[in-house]
């Protein structure tokens, strides 16, 4: 490896002759020193360096510093200085340059002002150097730090990882919006979910869960849907009802944020962020409630519903985070179990934070007879769940799960307005590359 | 949650009353007791019961037991007593048994023989209740402990773990064996590996990991091919050269196994699995050498010429794995980095474990105009590699990195002869369910 220290370590070094390396990230000329300021994975760093004698011509321009152009990828050697001015309160004087490699072309934009100067489509179709800009990559950096969080979590209490299909022999959450593909000249879908299947898991661990990519053929251009996106799956057996799901659930989004804090603080300060606080007990609201609230009677929230409730339990309670419970059975999928003390509703819920639905989960059927009458219910004919409702034939426990889309809580805790500015290479209706 | 123990912790309730929960692993009526062995995610515990007064028929069934049947869910709670002949060495008794659901089916085979009875394809047919078994379910659980090792060692290492497209707009890594998908009415393609995009991502974090579904439309039927596999790739940059990427890799392999130990030993034990040790320094061969020692001229190896090389390794150097270097240029993918000491081979490598091929790896070219050099080398035309190139316009890196496939790796260490038995829901040419 080359050997070198991080921009973020330079303190550590003070006085010593060390190596640094990473990209040009911009190139500054005063009238006697210039500066290089270098980008690594860590953050920025900056070498000071004489300039050279006066090469005669007022108007020197940046070709004639004798510094490497910007995205340059360069090691540069020297000593470690304090200097309040500089990124992390040091610098390297006295250095010398290696490039390790040129760039053959300028940035769309450029990369070393503060703000983003170009349009999401300019970001997005050039996403391999567009993710470099410091606030364009923090929030992938919070992501992982999300996802992080999110298996500790589940791993500390008992759960065990699972990898399960993605090519499936029928469309299975609903016959819509499925993406057909060519399975050695069969007909097969992309899952839109690993649901069936973390279901049939739990038969054999009792608690799983999956990161995976899951897809949905939307045809619908919103700022908070994708084609492809990163879903947080979990599903836990021997639940009394939905209620310990949610009680799971807390746990991981407040372990979720928790490593958002630890491990990646410096894109958290970068952005300005304030995290929210998880309270013990997130507020909870039935269906009917949050129909009386918002004086409605439709059978589903509305965006502009979900956010006045969430403002509500912000007001009333003090919490960003609010449990809706109970929805309507026809408004949940026919997995969903039903609330045996109010017909119609169920022990579905949804999680709402900052707004917006975040998660979705409940409690689910778990006896074969009750999968069949469901089925038959909606007029549906078991044929395609054959391979689904197979687990159930054989004693399946109490259970229930919840779903959490990962760039759509990346959005919500950065703040960004569009789900495409939080996943490395989106994929909608318009967008296949890069 | 129902309030309950594990069957692990049934030592530590001795004398206590306590409540387990699982699923009936087994009944067996002797003359006066009756035991009832129940499975949870933690392992086997027994209930014994005394005989209910004598039926007056000598051949009792089992539906006279009194005893719910297999695989029946179940809470029992019972008084531990010290049994050393029980399962974990304590039993319940004086029990009472709540049934929480019972099966509409016995299982296709039975679960509770300590082999498993039943053919490949009855129990791929069956996973959903196979994988209860003990045997099928504790390769899973090594799989799952190996990944945890994975990212644990590369978080460790500074690397962030990334997301990227499954969906893409052109045939990558090679145009032969790819999924056409309808993406909207255009045509499109499942990733037949990350490799583009973890390359791309290098230029923003330096060092990525990436654990997800890789997709191959293999038309043979092989032990040892998926048409969906779970990869583990990782990409990293400022190396000198491959070696770099083959010590980080020996850091990975070592950290999957110390985590297979740590997190799977019941599953290690259960299987008696012997897990190999990884030497500080993996030996290394040239490709020419391991030709010579061969006896062969072919530009690749055979999966016998492997065989006989890992067996070699471990005569000779002591070592279940081993490294085979500098593969010819034309048996290896375009992004290959020449070695620049030996015209015709590559800094591409091999990790050979057990007598197979289980991570390929290398440096990969850096520059620009080197990938503009290498495709037109091959006679392909830049276009479809547009998105791709894009990242080496503006500055990357000397870098490498590696794939590992899971399925793969599981089955070398449990003594698999078939990668399908140790993917949860495999996907082949033939198989599209359950």
């Amino acid at each position: 490896m080359i050997s070198r220290v991080l921009s973020a370590e330079l303190a550590e070094h003070a006085g010593q002759r060390v190596t640094i390396a990473g990209w040009v990230h911009r190139r500054r000329r005063l009238k006697s020193v210039s500066f290089l300021v270098v980008r690594d994975r860590a953050g920025l760093a900056q070498a000071v360096t004489a300039n050279d004698p006066p090469s005669g011509t007022r108007q020197a321009g940046p070709s004639d510093w004798g510094l490497p152009a910007e995205e340059t990828v360069v090691a540069v050697t020297g000593t470690v200085a304090a200097n309040p001015q500089a990124p992390g309160g040091h610098e390297l004087v006295e250095p010398s340059i290696e490039v390790l490699a040129r760039p053959g072309a300028a940035p769309p934009f450029d990369l070393y002002r503060p703000a983003v100067t170009a349009a999401l489509p300019t970001v997005l179709d050039h996403a391999p150097v567009a993710l470099r800009h410091p606030l364009l990559r923090a929030p992938l950096k919070i992501a992982a730090a999300g996802v992080a969080g999110f298996r500790e979590t589940l791993d500390r209490l008992g759960f065990t990882e699972i990898h399960t299909p993605k090519i499936v022999g029928s469309a299975t959450e609903s016959g819509a919006n499925v993406f057909a593909i060519d399975y050695f000249g069969r007909p097969a879908y992309l899952a839109q979910s690993p649901q069936f299947y973390k279901q049939a898991m739990v038969g054999v661990f009792e608690r799983v869960y999956e990161v995976g990519p899951v897809f949905r053929a939307e045809p619908h251009d919103t700022v908070r849907h994708l084609a492809q996106y990163t879903s947080l799956d979990a599903e836990l057996g021997f639940i009394r009802d939905h209620r310990d799901v949610m009680a799971v659930l807390r746990e991981v989004v407040a372990g979720m944020l928790e490593s958002v804090r630890r491990r990646a603080a410096p894109a958290v300060s970068l952005l300005g962020l304030r995290l929210p606080e998880v309270p013990a007990e997130i507020p909870v609201v039935h269906f009917t409630e949050a129909q009386r609230l918002t004086c409605s009677s439709e059978p589903d929230l509305s965006p502009a519903q979900e956010r006045w409730l969430s403002e509500w339990a912000d007001r009333e309670h003090g919490s960003e985070f609010l449990f809706v419970t109970g929805y309507p059975m026809a408004k949940r999928p026919f997995y969903t179990h039903p609330d045996p003390h109010r017909p119609g509703y169920t022990n579905g819920f949804d999680l709402l934070f900052r707004g917006l639905e975040l998660v979705t989960g409940g409690q689910r059927l778990h006896r074969y007879d009750d999968y069949v009458r469901a089925l038959a219910a909606r007029g549906e004919d078991t044929g395609p769940y054959e391979g689904y409702l197979q687990a159930f034939r054989y004693g399946m426990p109490p259970h229930g799960g919840f779903a959490l889309g990962l760039e759509r809580w990346t959005a919500r805790l950065t703040g960004a307005a569009n789900v495409r500015q939080v996943a490395a290479f989106p994929r909608d209706l318009h967008r296949l590359t890069p």
